[in-house]
């Protein structure tokens, strides 16, 4: 069954970017290094998580910030290669990329992202893959079903935290797997809704 | 060789004690929850953690605000088993215990604690074991060989935490080892100074 998985990788001192995140500066002073599993770091089986996860997943929802920093770097065709649903304030037409990346912008909310984004995935995942804002409150409106955390050894002091002023009332993680590389530990965690 | 060796555990959100930490709620809030390793849900494999923490450690320091809550849970005798040395501002005679611990209070500061603790250590480690100000101390002033973090797969949202503030300038880890259990990843991480 089509799950909503979030996807972040985040420093053990609990950020998912360095400080000053700006556009031309996605992640922060120091916080590509959060990535380095994903490019210079990367194992056949760091490999495999990105191909899984992108075989997995047929549409992807993101917050307005990661949209703003990322836009340009993802460049076009952006990574993506599906739909992408932003979410955001402000009104705007639908953006199509090259190879597949269409950005359509969301003015109602979370909850229609996700009905949109469900609808777009078929029978695939639904991907809340950023920032920290958005896959928060996806979390405490008990909308994830699974969050895909790397774990990267490095202290990066400031930043924009994962978890910042969760509230995680009735949000019990278990956690289904755990692996090892020399730059992560790919965490998988099953969201259990206890209320 | 002898080593000074963190201890700690800390749930995903970073936390190493749940939110309104006072004497009689020296966890805080939910913080407990921190310790199920050790107690309702531990596997022989956490229990050798324990062991082996112990047998390797030959004296503990701690910050005042730890020693303060702990006192009264850890009881007479105490489950140190060895010396104690109390980082605080308060002058105070040693406090003989049951058992080979003694709570010595050191007022002149985490080296001079460090010291005292190394000479009362023997050949074995020196366990730096809480709070999070006197570890983040310790790490920052690069006196720290090794990182013990038991990383909790639940959610405090609120509390004390382990890397508040800290300024990583010159800190990196390398992840030595990770044993999954039930109820906690056990990270080790060698500090590595780079300046």
């Amino acid at each position: 069954m089509s799950k909503v998985v979030c996807e972040i990788s985040m420093s053990l001192d609990g950020f998912i970017t360095g400080p000053n995140v700006r556009v031309g500066n996605g992640m922060g002073d120091g916080g590509d290094r959060l990535h380095d599993w994903m490019f210079g770091a990367k194992t056949t089986t760091d490999a495999k998580f990105v191909d899984d996860k992108f075989a997995s997943t047929g549409a992807v929802v993101m917050g307005k910030r990661m949209f703003d920093v990322g836009f340009e770097p993802w460049g076009d065709p952006p990574p993506f290669r599906m739909p992408v649903f932003v979410v955001t304030h402000e009104e705007r037409d639908p953006l199509p990329m090259q190879g597949g990346t269409t950005y359509t912008f969301v003015t109602d909310g979370i909850e229609a992202a996700l009905e949109l984004a469900r609808a777009a995935a078929d029978d695939k995942n639904v991907g809340v893959w950023g920032g920290a804002n958005i896959i928060r409150q996806y979390l405490e409106a008990g909308l994830l079903d699974e969050m895909q955390i790397q774990l990267i050894p490095i202290l990066l002091g400031n930043g924009i935290r994962l978890f910042e002023g969760l509230d995680p009332e009735g949000i019990e993680l278990r956690r289904t797997s755990s692996i090892e590389t020399p730059a992560a530990t790919h965490f998988r965690f099953e969201v259990v809704k206890t209320s």
